[in-house]
């Protein structure tokens, strides 16, 4: 049963490692088939170097397990609750990559400073607010997701144009269409957080032109995009 | 003799490379057979890319080589010192890992800034006091032992709870159940290491919630744990 | 037709991988032959581990396909800018490699602070100024190469002493008499960019004594040089 | 002629890449015969790549190629000005490594802020005053050396107790009784320079205990040296 997909999430997983978005067993990258209603998530806790697609866990969008001898990703409530609300995405992915939690620790969204965010997000990249401690108590996975989804609705920002938050005090999610997608937009993100975090130390009042960010993103993205091979 | 010991404390010392925590000949790991009573750990300033398991050096308790060719590596005392005060841990590590030193440099506990710090520990990483100039002169390396038995005394930290210290001026020492165990917290010590100071030039006010700190802690750690496979 | 070429192209762009300048299919280098007048280009949006000298584009100094089923780079009206007014060189190269980024997004030159620096770079890197809002939404990346080469001429500065650029809030870009040349050159300047930041965060004031400025640079450049071989 | 020496010194070379304080034609190690007066170096802007034990250069105590079809690095002088001052050496390494050459540019030494210095070099690591314009002009290559020279002896630093100099706005140099000491100490050079710039923005009023010092530096060296093998 799908196959494909665990194939292609067990390899969004190891890309997150050659990236060196992840060390240990940090991180998880997951896939929705939205016909079926199924996600295929990373098992929690599983050493990356022995990882391979059968290891893979299927669960439905209340967290069922479906398939899958392991326990999934610890991480998997922030996944439906991210696959619920945006229905768009095909894919997530979860780091603790250096510099995107370090924006993430200190409570801050990432700048939009340069075209190397706007070429992918087309806002700052949002950070989430304080959760409540009963919400962090009692669902706090879930809760997680929620408050992704609450900065984005307070922020009126449109997901599908910026496919990338931190979560506060813990670390960047990023998604997609597909999971691949979402790798490379985990691979931008951790780039340009710790850009930024350059950029300022040099220029504290650095921001960029909205005229650039317009043209960025309208290359790569829209009716009028000319980036990449049609 | 403790052949299948040998064996895991070589691979641990050579984790410690592959993870970029140490060059040269910096950095150590030992574990402890607790039925005999014996060390097994890294012989002194040998080259790791040649390293074998038949060179670990055994000691027993009082630091006396009871097997092998070469001397103990020169942190055998504080290794020592913590298999004595800590009787619950298996394996020790010490490196001279960039980020953590720096905070050791500078005299400053690792601050618990986020999640990726708080599943593994409690607290924010102690640092040493100085230790008095009679100390460092007649048995350096026990004192430091005791320089970081006497922190979490004075700090009131469970060793079990926050399984690693920077030992002012000098670096990282990190432990757990077993030396896989003290290498992983190693790593995660490095990451946190960096990514607090990271943290902390964005925002010099950060701090965590401590339902936080509690939720992310219990995930992985006591009765109620749910991170990794049951 | 320009098989050499193409494979010497191919290659830059490869080398960018492994210099570590550039990731997913950000970057892009290119070679002009000035007998025909033809520029041979990385493809846009195509991933480097599948790349091969075919997959080049050729197109001639107004940027029209001669050559190759793909659409170059978007990148290639500035290229084309750029071997239009600078007729010595042979070799373009653009990246978002950390650390130029992050000099380009807080709109600073980056400065000439050692030798390192003064060996390639006969002056400070400059930055260029912002593009009025009718630039970007038009012909923004001619217009990149435009305000390069406005910057050099604003300046003063011979193209040929310091084959680099940064576009502000976008990156480097980086030339020379060969693409291989350009690589050089965006590995040095990445190189220069990352120890100036660090330089200033030691001391703000600091800055190199032209004497040595023209002593490193007439080491391998001009009449009297004496580094490399004959 | 100096077969032995030559494969070591080319060997040396490529470590110098392997650790990570080369790229592209950066940096140059040799190593002297005390018994033949000869020196062997690496030639003047080689690719590291390609590099064979046979391209090594050979030159006299005055810089006069013995043997060898290339010319000697551009640095040569500064080697020979060190050989000629510090008897006891028999190996000098030169990089642009990142941290060290940003105190260099800096035109600060580095200071002594942890065991991982105080192991290896005893003290602050000097950086040389500024050259006055006739002698950059002049004989700038052997004016390097000799302002390492003068920078010791005004500090009244023994060269085998710290075996490393910043030559201002240039970079590091680094020495031993071996090239392959020479190579350990540029690559704690390195290190605890990247260390010493996190921990002063961590605390800039960090200092280490001289008791310390002495013990650290004791425990590698002398009589009482208890590291390593005996």
């Amino acid at each position: 049963m799908l196959e494909e997909l665990k194939e292609r999430v067990c390899e969004a997983n190891l890309a997150l490692v050659r990236h060196g978005l992840v060390v240990l067993t940090w991180g998880n990258a997951s896939a929705i088939d939205r016909e079926c209603g199924r996600i295929v998530i990373k098992p929690s806790g599983v050493a990356y170097d022995a990882m391979k697609p059968e290891d893979m866990v299927v669960v439905d969008l209340e967290g069922v397990v479906v398939e899958g001898s392991g326990r999934p990703s610890s991480d998997t409530p922030t996944h439906l609750a991210l696959y619920k609300a945006f229905p768009t995405i095909g894919g997530v992915v979860h780091t603790h990559s250096t510099h995107a939690t370090a924006w993430a620790q200190a409570a801050r969204p990432v700048p939009l400073l340069g075209t190397t965010h706007a070429d992918v997000f087309h806002t700052d990249v949002p950070v989430t607010d304080e959760m409540p401690d009963d919400r962090i108590r009692d669902a706090y996975e879930a809760a997680t997701g929620e408050s992704i989804i609450a900065a984005f609705r307070r922020l009126g920002i449109d997901p599908n144009e910026t496919p990338a938050a931190l979560a506060v005090h813990h670390g960047p999610f990023t998604w997609g269409a597909t999971v691949e997608k979402a790798v490379e937009h985990a691979v931008t993100l951790e780039a340009v957080a710790e850009m930024a975090a350059h950029t300022l130390a040099l220029n504290p009042d650095s921001r960029m032109n909205p005229a650039m960010t317009e043209k960025h993103y309208s290359r790569k993205h829209g009716s009028g995009a000319y980036y990449g091979q049609p």
